[in-house]
């Protein structure tokens, strides 16, 4: 069984079809948050902090770190940003930008074996982030789309993520540290994006053997009721092979979404976990106490 | 694409891999509730009714009728329950019964094409049913264990239900006329439950061609927050091949796994019914909405 490993100095988390299925928290991420995005311009990273802790608290066994603001010093922003995280946390980071100096700059700073998101199968991309993965032993996520774009057939998606493997093979990367990402588009616009992940994941699994993970939030953009969109999503997608994704654990129907499909794959042994998360703290027979428990978990029962 | 017809005098269900999931209520069933069974046995038929009717303005396309109360005549208990529930609701059922003369009782009363639940591949299962599915032109659920019980070895209750095809074709059932059911046992018991019924439905859409169902509650047995695994259980069982279910559509959550499946899957264009189903109705931002929304769908927005 594949098994990609990320650390911090103190922790490391591994992925794998199965082993439960790890969730890297999403919101640090100043795209679409307006708010998040003026404080980090003007070098307040408060919102950061909380976020950080609070996706931790939730249960978030990664965290995504993203610094994407236009018109700032993107490398010296995500820098600061990833410092700043691994003194609050312990989880180990995905560094994530489009901007190859901004994931150097930090990869500089990161203590551990990062995630680095991502690479794309454009041939200029390859060239830049898969030296700098290799020079820093980190993994890598691979966005399955190329300088044609993002093709809407699975079986050009799956070859696009095959040639990044294979490509990053070249670098002395082995298969078990890309994590390939099948590409999320919003199924409110795209009829057929949920079953074109699922097929590409299924062949992800049988054919390449890699691990997989996603911007889960996507799916469901322009919907209403994301939640409901979001968390079936998943775990059709677990179902279909996906092993990580990079969503929001302070919704509780995904983290629900999350601990059942590890009950349903096998990878919460004895139903363990679900059950401390979700039994009845109190008498009665409340059907929602469940979720409540969810988000309650850290509190003693 | 395969199709399975069933049918009332009024309305025709289909159930097939690009078609809107199938809901087959499941409440019209004196196993495990005590009340019920009483009743029944003393003849008041009111909380049948009641069943039926709430469980098909909840969305259910068909109901399944199950009369199994030890010490009473079922047969003439399910002619009589089928006969009711025929005269109260449009929708096409499932006759469900271990007892043949049961089965034959109440197809013998049926309108329409009924969808008979159900047959397993024991030798003496198989002769005495199928010829009865054949002379009635029925449908029917096609259960994959045999006289050697119930394998966990996913192949074993492939070939199972592959055996049941194919003897019911000797019979002049044609294969859209068999609806397998992969046999779902608690995960709570049993570690891969789960992977092992994804497994049978892969393999039953890629090998067999046919449609599927399964008693779905039956996963969670014993667990806290059934409706937690439960709805996870239906969107993975759905993104790996299971076309219909017999299931609780009184759960919102149950329909809310089932109508986001079907946008998933590319069965519900432009998410038409999602979207009418889960539009916030009033201003506001209460995520929940949706789930209420699900509960209320028949109340003019």
């Amino acid at each position: 069984m594949i098994r990609t490993v990320v650390s911090s100095p103190t922790r490391s988390v591994t992925i794998g079809p199965d082993l439960p299925f790890v969730v890297i928290g999403e919101r640090i991420n100043p795209t679409g948050r307006k708010l998040l995005a003026e404080e980090m311009r003007n070098g307040d990273f408060s919102r950061v902090e909380a976020d950080a802790l609070a996706q931790v608290a939730a249960g978030a066994q990664m965290l995504d770190v993203n610094a994407g603001i236009p018109l700032t010093d993107e490398p010296a922003l995500l820098a600061e940003a990833v410092r700043l995280v691994q003194s609050l946390v312990e989880v180990p980071l995905s560094i994530d930008s489009s901007i190859v100096k901004a994931l150097e700059a930090g990869l500089s700073v990161y203590q551990g074996k990062a995630l680095v998101n991502s690479v794309t199968g454009e041939e200029e991309r390859l060239e830049q982030v898969l030296p700098l993965v290799a020079e820093h032993g980190a993994a890598v996520v691979a966005i399955s789309n190329d300088e044609t774009g993002i093709s809407e057939d699975p079986e050009v998606r799956f070859r696009v993520a095959a040639k990044i493997v294979e490509r990053a093979e070249s670098y002395g990367i082995p298969p078990e540290d890309v994590v390939v990402d099948p590409l999320v588009m919003p199924v409110g616009a795209l009829r057929y994006a949920g079953r074109q992940v699922f097929d590409i994941l299924t062949r992800l699994r049988q054919e390449l053997g890699v691990n997989s993970t996603c911007g889960a939030s996507n799916i469901s953009f322009g919907l209403p009721n994301r939640s409901g969109i979001n968390s079936s999503f998943l775990t059709m997608a677990i179902a279909s092979g996906l092993t990580s994704a990079i969503t929001n654990p302070l919704e509780p129907e995904v983290v629900q979404a999350v601990k059942s499909a590890d009950v349903l794959m096998g990878n919460d042994p004895d139903c363990t976990r679900w059950i401390r998360t979700y039994r009845q703290p109190t008498a009665g027979g409340r059907t929602r106490s469940g979720r409540r428990g969810g988000r309650r978990r850290s509190v003693p029962s």
